[in-house]
């Protein structure tokens, strides 16, 4: 029963070019008429020419009288023509026909009616001025689109214009989805999920992003891991006309990877495994002349690799070029460690400090589907690199609208809740700014904004000789830097435990009790730096808590470890547990603010940041989080 | 009975800042509950919180087998650890629990199995080692989006995932659009359209854009040029609750400046007037407290006016950021004229020469809506300049994707039907290719040609002393400059008359008749040229041709003149005058050619474009236009 392994790894380039040449989707051809009214977003299927011209009769180009020009000739301020209303000329508006026997229009302003039923030209006008000749803007008979042209809302009124009323385009390519895993349970589902099973939301998400691109998008209910019941829904997608099959799932080289033997029994398993991280475990097969497409079942990989192979394919198979994000150049905020051989895509942040971008990585497992989320953008590390320097100039790919770098903040250092209430607060002013948080820890969040990377850390460092917050570290650590520090929050840490405090833990002292297991913050945390400290000050050696040596990275991993039975207590602030309902043991409490480069204050999105902390109705939002006074929010501290 | 002016012109600006000022759109607050299925493309109205971790229970995050990692401690290749399968170790895929009891995951290839129920470990496993613990991408109670967040496929997966199945989102704001114009006629219609009739398509057009935005379109039956009726349909959508009225055309200052009294009687006028080219003609109000737009009749301006103030207003509504084009630079081809305080915006082609990008500018008025459909991009032309110069740097905003420039040929100079059926051709290649012309005739195509700002020129130009075409003109054009000229057809010229040839004419001869009225092509143009030296060689006087001194620029153009009755007779190839069904009275052949840079006959798309050019599929297409001899197609002709 020993798990398989790869066919062979190909690289994302080779694997496209493969997909490519073996199933030629440029020669996609099933077409169909619809109604031009309807044909916004759809791809011609052949060349469209003009029915009719437009205009389609010579008209007024201007408000003003349509006259024939020779009647004009000779006209000056001095021998003014006057012509009959009605007779020799017209009063017309923009569009209206010319009047038989005119071919030329007067301006408005430049038109004298001295008395009822005349009018009278100081300028002689010349054949067809302000006309709109038939055929201006089309003419009858050419081309007006070429075929593979996708139709966008001006597309479509022109050939309205032109006499156009239904259009031969393509058919939507047919992808047909079926995920696989016996841990998949249908949504909508009812109440809670039990431990194993996942909802099915991956053809939502794939789904999705077929629609975007104009096909179409089919779906086969979750299907249990055996090969027999796979092929069975092979079946129904060749049966159904599909195009292209998605396996989702089932795909990866273990023990269920079933997708792969159906396909070597009944089809063709062109490649499997592709060297992209994430994205690894694909496969590309073919099956009656079908292209099938086993995706990974980690959703980011899932999106990875759609963007990699299907998406590409399916554009191909409607003719359309590559979808290309906007690329910006950046410096790399940290550096970033990668595998030799593997192509990989890492999410990150981009923080506008100044006039320089710096590009802040993002957690990178397969399994982190708030990476993509969260992302302004990816970043390609090549295959041929070992990772990343920190400082490197790097280019990504963004996700975002450019203009919103511009009024993004990034908080890098420790994390609070409070900060989450405040980006609310900030996504719903007009315009919009956006913060966001990445979290390296206090200590980190002011290494970073010493070396430029950013323009706010959030920290909540504790001097335990001075007995103060923050301010002991920013002297320390940006030594010679112009910085101010302003205070967030007051807050509570403690001790979670779960609910009823089932072993009875009254302080730091009951860690050392054999049948109690902690879970601890990671070196640089505020957090850790408090515990360490209280543990000294209170004689409690370390290496007796079982559990200190097993580390998490924010407030919340800490109440999910102690909710989840993997530990029994850990420090953490109030609100963290409340949002898990656990029971919370108070221990002390500390300040928690955000230090701001001094040149970066006149900036739009720090002022935004400072105007929303000084807001009562956000006090009073980040005190409803409990556990915090927020009555000092906003107030500058130092220096 | 005298047109109305503009109350007041504002900048394209200042007009959205009144607008966005007077209504708040920010403040925009009707929300709905969906399901998270149906919810891509919404906008979140309040943040969303997740409501079950991810992962929610502790995982395996390779195949391999679980373990306690205690009872792997010591194990090393001398000592390797033994622990029996269902016991003290399990196999575990991806994403299966972990069995009660374990705490690690051995990956598969690090597993030996020495016999039946054993496994075998040759390295400690460390806590949580490959294991996804409970909430590693998502931590019940956390903010997952914040509010005013654009639902992406991956966010509907992410919500899906944390247990969300319903969302508060943004209600489509309502746009009612009312078009006015006693001219309009409903489509799909049946039979011919009449003179002064004009197909409504403006609806499709802005009801397509406002779609892609998010908001929701109602449409009213086209209204009469009439203020009551206007009224009644603003009350119309009044009453089923607008968010934004917009009333099409009827906002010229002319006679029919219905929109306008009735807001001045029902509400209030902001505006009337944009400094802006196209888009002028646009009025910003108010009634009953909902804004009311009236945008221009011309499409063209309709959709520029819509840019600059509807689709900013509508995505604001949404809390969304504007919408902006990808920012290019390149070299203007030409020069540009332009009113001083008035915005202009100019549709370019954009061609790619070596590794400069060249901005040609198409044609201008805002009655030519296929200079948008035919755009690569737009460029803008500030208020406070009087144009700009011919290799002024610029910055266009590209309407297609970046990658196809590259892709992209411009051929600069005469334009031939022919040239169409090859842009199809190179269109359904994969991947696809784009041709397009910039029609200046063959003259300014070889001057084109020299500046740099073209790889390849069209021509068809006689030399009257060689008694050869195009050749000469490369030699005395192009001095000095390498380049190739290759064959593309030899055409029929002639005189294109109605059908029936009423006025019984037979050659250029004819054209002196006192009854015959001419339609002449614009000096530089390849059959002016052909025309004047025919005139000299038969000692016919032009002036004594009635219409000699009125130009159009194309085949199509003469053939429609001809058409409609403007003149009765103009010299042009024959597929144009079989376009629209004309007779044709042959005077010579001619050869139109293509004149290439020489270094440029390595780039993609002028090879696709020569591999095209030899093809017999193409050429049996261009014949099939008729008076075409294409036999030649892509031979080298010089040097």
């Amino acid at each position: 029963m020993r798990p398989g392994v790869y066919l062979r790894t190909v690289s994302p380039e080779e694997a496209l070019n493969l997909l490519l040449e073996r199933f030629k989707p440029w020669l996609y051809h099933r077409t169909e008429e619809v109604d031009v009214l309807r044909a916004a977003g759809r791809v011609t299927a052949e060349a469209v020419f003009a029915r009719c011209s437009v205009p389609h009769y010579h008209c007024a180009a201007m408000d003003g009288v349509a006259v024939k020009a020779s009647s004009t000739f000779g006209a000056s301020e001095v021998q003014p023509v006057r012509l009959r209303l009605g007779e020799e000329a017209f009063w017309v508006d923009t569009g209206d026909p010319l009047p038989s026997g005119t071919d030329a229009v007067v301006m408005a302003e430049e038109v004298h009616v001295p008395e009822e039923g005349l009018v009278e030209l100081m300028r002689a006008a010349h054949p067809w001025q302000h006309v709109r000749v038939v055929g201006e803007d089309i003419v009858a008979g050419e081309m007006l689109l070429p075929s593979n042209h996708l139709l966008r809302p001006y597309d479509i009124a022109a050939m309205l214009a032109a006499g156009i009323e239904r259009v031969r385009v393509k058919a939507r390519p047919r992808v047909f989805f079926i995920p696989t895993g016996t841990e998949l349970v249908e949504v909508p589902f009812t109440g809670e999920l039990r431990e194993g099973e996942i909802p099915e939301f991956n053809s939502a998400m794939i789904g999705g992003m077929v629609e975007e691109i104009g096909a179409e998008f089919l779906r086969h209910t979750p299907v249990r891991d055996d090969a027999a019941a796979i092929r069975k829904a092979l079946e129904e997608g060749l049966a159904k006309g599909a195009d292209l099959l998605i396996v989702n799932a089932g795909s990866s080289a273990g023990r269920e990877d079933h997708t792969r033997h159906v396909l070597e029994a009944e089809g063709e398993v062109l490649f499997h495994g592709i060297g992209a991280m994430p994205g690894k475990p694909t496969l590309v097969g073919e099956m009656h002349g079908v292209p099938v497409v086993g995706l990974p079942g980690y959703p980011l990989s899932a999106v990875m690799a759609f963007k990699m192979l299907v998406d590409p394919f399916l554009r191909a198979m409607l003719g359309q070029p590559r979808k290309e994000g906007t690329p910006l150049k950046a410096t790399l905020a940290e550096g970033i460690p990668s595998r030799l051989g593997l192509e990989e895509f890492v999410r990150v942040k981009v923080a506008k400090v100044g006039a320089d971008l710096y590009a802040h990585p993002l957690p990178r497992g397969a399994g982190v589907l708030t990476s993509l989320v969260r992302a302004d953008g990816i970043l390609r590390i090549p295959q041929e690199a070992e990772g990343l320097p920190e400082g490197q100039q790097v280019e990504v790919e963004l996700l975002i609208e450019r203009s919103v770098l511009s009024r993004s903040l990034l908080v890098v250092g420790s994390h609070d809740l409070s900060l989450d209430v405040i980006a609310d607060h900030l996504r719903r002013r007009y315009p919009p700014f956006y913060l966001s948080s990445r979290v390296t820890g206090s200590l980190g969040g002011l290494m970073a904004l010493g070396r430029g990377c950013t323009m706010v850390a959030g920290c909540h460092l504790l001097d335990p000789e001075e007995g103060t917050y923050n301010i002991p570290y920013v002297r320390r650590y940006l030594k010679g830097m112009e910085v101010a520090v302003f205070r967030l929050v007051r807050r509570q840490q403690g001790l979670m435990v779960r609910p009823g405090n089932p072993k009875g833990i009254k302080g730091l002292e009951d860690l050392l009790r054999s049948e109690v297991t902690f879970i601890n913050r990671q070196r640089g945390s505020g957090t850790r730096v408090l515990l360490d400290h209280l543990l000294r000050q209170k004689g409690l050696e370390p290496r007796r808590i079982r559990g200190y040596g097993d580390e998490v990275t924010t407030h919340m991993a800490v109440a999910v470890a102690v909710h989840s039975g993997r530990a029994d207590a850990g420090l953490g602030v109030y609100a963290a547990a409340q949002a898990l309902g656990l029971d919370f043991v108070p221990i002390a409490d500390e300040f928690y603010d955000l230090v701001i480069r001094t040149d970066a204050l006149d900036e739009e999105p720090i002022k935004a940041l400072l105007d929303i902390l000084s807001s009562d109705e956000v006090r009073r939002d980040v005190e409803a989080l409990g556990g915090y006074d927020a009555s000092q929010m906003g107030e500058q501290i130092w220096p």
